[in-house]
């Protein structure tokens, strides 16, 4: 079913303002989940919906949170979310950044006591916007696997840095730090479909293509699929965020980084606060004249684009070009929604007697 | 051949002497190859020691550089390297990246006009020694196809990040973007074996083991390997590292990053100076007390090594544990050359007129 951004929108809002959240925090956290839903991501936009407010009726989710920040230099800081939406956290943190690398140069801003922050590239584009690079990374429910371990240590731990260009969108590099997202097998699942090698293993740690074999004790593969192709190094990539997100601020890390589905309830003995995210912003002056910057990286792209490809029909894909056509497709022609997600939302609706989507 | 850690220092001192550093650029730039060497990245090591002389002799490596700042914010830089050695402009960065943490609480350094800098994680453990977060990445030489190209337009572009810790070594996760770096091709290369699949593609784009293959068109691939298991990911994790060592501070970039080996000539239109490294250095206080922090670190590491693994004798690595044990068991025992690398040093022995190693 295909929906409008702007129904969608309004709904989103409508149901966050109904969890109790400020008007300003409702806008800006529908905001983040349609612009996921926009940019093709579906498994971080309204899909999440019903996922927050189980969350925050299990009360793990504050949605009146006093954010603060807790500890600072002036270009570094450490901000306590107290809870909140991670939707509502993150830009916080990045505006804070982002204050500081306008007076310093650069900001970097560790947050503890969060929760899920949606897409990461929405909180690096921030900083493009004010011709700096932005950088957002966070950790998340232990889904992954170290190298040669059976056991579920690691988020799928994504990264974003955001890069400003001149006459040729901003290069976004938004990804998992598993060589698949958790969102990929959900559509596998649905489709009933295998995966292909090396994003799973099953309980024993052998090889599978099951997407079901995470409820059966198996676990995402960490970037590089196998230990001959360098999956210590998706590993390594996986425990830099997790160090940067988690220890550095105080929030939870590894195994204990509290799960996202309010089914399963945070670990009893966890060393910190909630999850935690990791937010910078360099401004790009302070290394080179921002226009002269831009004009490489249009340099850049236009090089990469022409590209002899394998195939006649490939190119060479710039990252953040496959998000931003998908953008660019729905905003004018709606927002397909699967029927899961589209019954979730009517629950909602009935939960807080707004009306339905149609 | 097993020489000693001291024999092969001085050795290796007195080369650089020869070639006109000065005694403190010759001791520097001696320790950083030990360092490789001692801890178990032998490509990166004295193996290397030939290939500076020969771009010496091209005049592409000055060995008297003015290394100054070209711009800087309280918090940021762009040094230029005027040609010298990455070994010694990469160590000055980050003097200046530790002089700004301590001030401002971080400090990001952009480097252009440079060369090979060695191994990644010695720059980035200079911070850890003063409880600090090390960061250390470089562009490299095209080596590396992005995803569904035939084209190498990308280096291995190593980033590091370490992290200090209480009573357990630093966490140092020092790793090329590729799925495999060129040194363990190397090494196939003189054992006559073939490599895994998902490391080499051949001149057509097609998968091969053949570890001569980039002598024939062919290149390595990204971390993920394919695009099934996510090899855009290390696509996007080399063009992180491209854009902010080569761009960023105005130093060449993508397929125009000068080749290490000197009989291949630097390409006519570059659009930088030189190759580009990015240094970085956030004091661990300006987020949370250190010592709260290395406790974390502690428990981290030691969850990790407790972990369940898949066959009874495997345990999971914590990134940096195997460089250490080499560096301990090579600091005891001494140091295994090839003899390649032999003979190699020999050469430069007859060169400068100094003994030979033996």
């Amino acid at each position: 079913m295909l929906v409008t951004e702007t129904s969608l929108r309004n709904f989103t809002k409508d149901v966050f303002l109904a969890m109790g959240c400020a008007a300003e925090h409702a806008l800006l956290a529908a905001d983040i989940l349609l612009r996921a839903d926009l940019r093709g991501i579906d498994s971080h936009g309204v899909a999440r919906l019903i996922g927050y407010v189980r969350l925050w009726e299990k009360q793990r989710i504050n949605t009146r949170p006093n954010i603060r920040i807790a500890h600072e230099t002036p270009t570094t800081a450490t901000v306590d979310g107290d809870a909140g939406l991670g939707l509502v956290v993150a830009p916080y943190a990045m505006q804070v950044a982002m204050q500081k690398a306008r007076q310093y140069g650069s900001g970097w801003v560790a947050v503890r006591n969060s929760n899920h922050f949606g897409i990461a590239g929405y909180h690096a584009l921030l900083a493009v916007e004010q011709d700096m690079i932005g950088i957002a990374m966070t950790n998340a429910s232990p889904l992954v696997a170290p190298t040669y371990s059976t056991e579920r240590l690691l988020g799928t731990n994504p990264v974003c840095y955001a890069f400003p260009a001149g006459k040729y969108p901003p290069v976004v590099i938004d990804m998992a730090t598993s060589a698949a997202a958790n969102g990929k097998l959900e559509i596998a699942q649905r489709a009933g479909q295998q995966v292909p090698e090396g994003w799973l293993q099953d309980a024993q740690g052998n090889s599978t293509t099951n997407p079901h074999a995470l409820k059966s004790g198996g676990a995402l593969l960490p970037l590089g699929s196998t230990a001959a192709q360098g999956s210590h190094k998706g590993f390594g990539l996986a425990a830099i965020v997790d160090l940067l997100s988690g220890v550095l601020p105080g929030a939870n890390y590894g195994p204990w980084v509290p799960p996202f589905v309010a089914f399963l309830d945070p670990a009893a003995n966890a060393p910190g606060q909630g999850i935690g995210h990791f937010i910078g912003a360099m401004r790009i002056d302070g290394f080179r004249p921002a226009e002269e910057f831009k004009a490489h990286i249009d340099n850049w792209i236009e090089r990469f684009k022409a590209a002899r490809t394998i195939e006649a029909d490939q190119h060479v894909i710039i990252p953040g070009e496959p998000e931003l056509q998908a953008e660019q497709e729905r905003r004018a022609n709606g927002i397909p929604l699967a029927e899961a997600v589209m019954n979730d939302l009517n629950a909602l609706a009935d939960k807080f007697g707004l009306s339905k989507l149609s």
